[in-house]
């Protein structure tokens, strides 16, 4: 982790989702499964249980930009999927960068082989990594990427 | 019309117009005419009495993802014009691929000769349909067609 | 309607259809349904009794352009739909600019979900609008456009 | 200016800065300077004391478009500086192209010595002028412009 | 063969060649040879008199999507070499699709070393095989594909 | 000329304009001015009496082929107009290519300043010469050329 | 032409070629035939005795420039070859922009069949016409053109 | 042939298949059908038993070009197969363009009805001819023609 | 995993090494670190030793085809770095297409904040899921990833 | 300024004006307005007495290059209006880049709403900013800039 | 040199060749002359008797990599011709990047007037220099570099 | 040599160098060192001192084709250093093209690693050769290769 959080008693992560991701469980089983996020985060939390964890999700881009100052300033790392934005947002990718905290990009599905647009993200070159295609396991590996490093 | 609202007594139409549409009828008279939506909405309901029609507006990208998803839930057919968004918003052509109501996309003026830059709708593909610069009355003859589809 | 036919005692609406156009109804009904233009030429006359109605059909790109000319001289409207000629065709885009009559521009499928070089009509910056994606019931709302603009 | 406030006693002018321009003397300093937009806002209204200057910053697109529209009913100039939003974003440039009232573009580092995405904004073609490169003194300079032209 | 013509007491194959391909064996030997194809055909006639062969051929795109169109109605199989329309014919393209017969595309050159704009075909991808630069040689080895197959 | 018709008593030249050139002077004069080719036609020849001149008009690019195809035998040089097809025809290029004689082409108007689409003729690169841009004059200078060449 | 020289007792025509044409008739006379300009001026001068006509030639981009600033104070017309800056010089057209006279553009040879990057002329937008490939011919039909015209 | 092999008494012709092609009959038998190469060879091998046959397969592009190389030296002819080497192998290239000896490129699949990098192949410039689509019948009929020319 | 290999005792997987990631720990620490892959590889073992890993490295690209072959036949999932192959073999991204068994490919810095070339993978469209600019940790999260899936 | 040129009793700024900037004042009024720069710079020396002005105006790129060079030595700022040369020159650029005193790049129209091939300045990336569409007023901001900064 | 060998007693150099450089002499001499590399070696030997000089060629991209590898261990400078792999091989230039002596590139021929995609070298800018079209000489003037330097 | 110049008594070379290396061994001594190019000159004067040499330099592209035009009938050989106009000129590159005497190209600096607009020399495909990024002793090389070939 890029800078350490040392007044903490223990590490905090923020989990930040994009547009239309709140639909996960509900539409498009295909690319996305079916189990709702607030589900699944629920079973990150027990699995990590020694840190701290909080989760947002907005269909709004300049909420999300929000987001991402905050957690820049009280957290300790930031796991984000942008969802569509990923593919078109200057100022997520923007916020991003200006943020001094480790950033994992996810991709719940395998964004390259799905229509061109979707294969450029304009966020990642200035993530610290990008997980892609592993479902919503790319959560988990991330969480515990920020916690040994 | 893909999935009919069987419990529905009538039938439900969304219209959504996206950013800087509240200024029809204001401005630029030499693209969008010069009636204000909210006047128009009026004579369609008047026209299309049998059926309930709901209108919104925003200027936010997020927001409209926000009312498509919701017309995906309570309404029949999705009539939208995103203004400006249609031609940058990955996300809000997600949020019409998502929905698995059918939705007309609307452009009031013939983008096709305006800048290069309007030339291409993201949208587009993931629309039943799409009706181009045959002014507001293209709303009237999207409705028509979700009514008899 | 730009132009007016002022000492035409009805209404005259040309309709106008392009390249493999014949074979609707015969031939990948995936695409465009299974019923024979002819056969649903016979509808929108019935539909539309006040005005006069011509059809015209042709593979050859440049009798299209001669229809369209023709139509420009003894015609009120045209609704045009060139098939695969669209994506191709400079001279038949010229006739519709050189025309003072309106023309409206179909597409049966939806053309922004098939292959990239269906996705861009050189003639949709010289038509007075573009439907597309609503079945052959976008002929009917193209001639009930013209008649009531 | 293009159209004046004639009812005003005096001038008044709107600055709207975008997404991530609320850091502006908080981080990446060797793009941005060491110093709050809040504070050099002061600096300019006390050099400025003869209008009025009105200050507006949102990290959302959509709020941007709703400052724009404001400012061209009520201020008799613009300026702004929409952050990364200016590479993306039709819906800001079609607020500045709809309103009347002349807009300066402003960059606080010189976009054109930066990445590739950042090298075309999508608003100057809309704008009255664009400043490029001057850094903070960019918006004194914009104000002067103003208030002689 | 992808369909049978199970009536037919004999196989039938059509031979059709597009724009200029009736200057064979008269102009630019480098490219085409020396011989005319009527004469070439007589050859292919005698070297399979087991099958009946139907020679077409046109300079005007639309006339050759009615030979595959009727192609399609009468024949086992289709051999098209359409000259320069291959390059920039959609409706040619959309008439091999259509037909449910086997489609042997033909290239008499080899149109690979040639300039830019001969080495991409239209046809291709809706063509069973296609067969470049063996010279006439191409149409037999066609044919016996399409008896073999 | 490259190859003199020796055997003829006297030069023979034909003039083949493309399609929608039958429009000349009747339709946008602001590019192809108001006077009816075959009434052009009429004075060229007076001009110049020396020589055969002969006239072709057709809206199908197979029926320009074919013209060319035609001058190539029996005419001393070709002057070509090929209207909206020089922009898109591989097949006129071709018959262009394919004969022996001198071809002028000519553009009534500044292709060079019209849509990008019109920049660009496939036919340029066979023909002997272009002359663009000097209204019907270009004709009379182009037999003038090819009487003294 | 645009703007009568009304004072003159005799029209004045100026001549300006460009980059390394003084080589004409010294080397690849495969592209320039074999004679110095020099000597073809004389032919000019002795056709058209009755205008006077002037000659510049220059290696100079500028230099260029400042000719056709100069024709376009005191001559009644500009024929203009710009040799290898008719490719690259946004300057020289601009100049040809900026001056009320009529402009012809010649090339010798014919670009368009020569490397892709002498395809395209930045001038020939400005111009009123182009002559392309009829050799030196070329100057004469110009300034046949401009005394007509 | 272009080089016959003079002191040979019966001619040799060498068939190179390239990378994944030893997975032939094993693996998407949608695209490559369900016999091995090596069965299918024996095939070959009995129906043109009056020529002598090489097989070669690697997946090691380097070796691919060292059996070229050989093949130039004692075959009279080549038959190759480069797979997915064809479409990024200049070096492949040009070991079949340094040999003089016939050659011959085949695709079992329809490669231009694929994803878009594998349309071009950098081997067909070079290659005498090149059969597409046409299943492993294509190996036969190079083989055939390879005999006859 | 997409097929499990049920006859095993215990779960395998094999990671594969491309061009250059021989010299892990020699050279480019910035890019790559400074521990060889060879010692890291120990590390895995260790922590997974309830599985068989096996280890692979070539610089030659045919090898890391043959590698991930017999793999696909021998193995429960594989994890692969092609290093600057990743960026042009067609042939490995055929074979990871061609295998049955999930594929995880892995980079270790972050290739979007590197050269443009490095930017795409033509294999991840193929992958699994993609682990980039985690550094040496993403081989363990791979190996995590394939053992709970 | 990044280089005080510290003997210098009062400081010195150079302009320097490209090509075609000589008609200022004469021609295309509804881009460069009716006053010749000249008689402007009268009006900065004026208003800015308390500093040394240079002006130097070419319409030769290698020219600009000297002068450029020379403010370098003798100059505490540069203001570079290049005209068209600013489009082009690489050379301009890299004259800019070289010196090591400010330079301020001036565009008196907005270049962003005119042709594409003047929207991309390859100087501006060398320039210490850009002032673009403010008409002449853009020389006497960046006049104040150089003073205060 | 940027990393002296200073325990050796004399200099070495190692002249590395890639695909089909092993034909040098004995095909296509227009673009390679007719002597082996072997036979040229034995002249460079002699005349730079003073150092010690090694030779290796291969086809195969990855050997050419290990090559590159050795050398760098063992050598104190690199002269390379890749061949047709400068075009495509990322691992070639990523070799030449990873080891910290110099590395002359060198291409036999002018690659810059051959085809389109022989003009570009990926392993260009990760070299000392580059020398080019000076045919064999070219590998001499880079032993006299690497000695002198 | 490809002319030799046979009544001199010694052979003659030119080297003429182009826009801003008039400032070598002045600025940026990272890209070109810091020795001026007369001292150089000097330099390479003594080493050959068998020969005639000449040096020009100018920042103005007419002047250094003049000199181009004047080597080429006065010197056996030319060494260019065009600066950057060497990507951007068509006419320095017509010049080279347009003289019979063998031209080296020189690029002090390794343009192949600078900035994209760096990479694309238009002079060197009618160079001879061209030597890349050795610093200055790229000159001597250049003259050692003309006195040899």
């Amino acid at each position: 982790m890029k800078i350490l959080c040392y007044l903490c008693s223990i590490m905090k992560i923020t989990i930040i989702n994009g547009a239309n991701l709140n639909l996960l469980g509900k539409r498009e089983p295909e690319f996305y499964g079916n189990i709702a996020f607030e589900k699944y985060f629920e079973e990150i939390k027990k699995r990590f249980s020694e840190i701290e964890l909080q989760y947002f999700q907005s269909n709004i881009e300049g909420e999300i930009v929000n987001f991402i100052q905050q957690a820049g300033e009280n957290s300790d790392g930031i796991i984000l999927n942008a969802g569509g934005y990923s593919h078109t947002s200057i100022v997520i990718a923007d916020a991003v960068k200006a943020v001094s905290k480790p950033c994992i990009e996810i991709h719940i599905s395998n964004i390259f082989n799905r229509e061109q647009e979707r294969h450029n993200s304009l966020i990642s070159k200035y993530s610290t990594g990008v997980i892609v295609g592993l479902g919503l396991e790319g959560y988990k590996l991330a969480v515990e990427f920020l916690i040994k490093n």
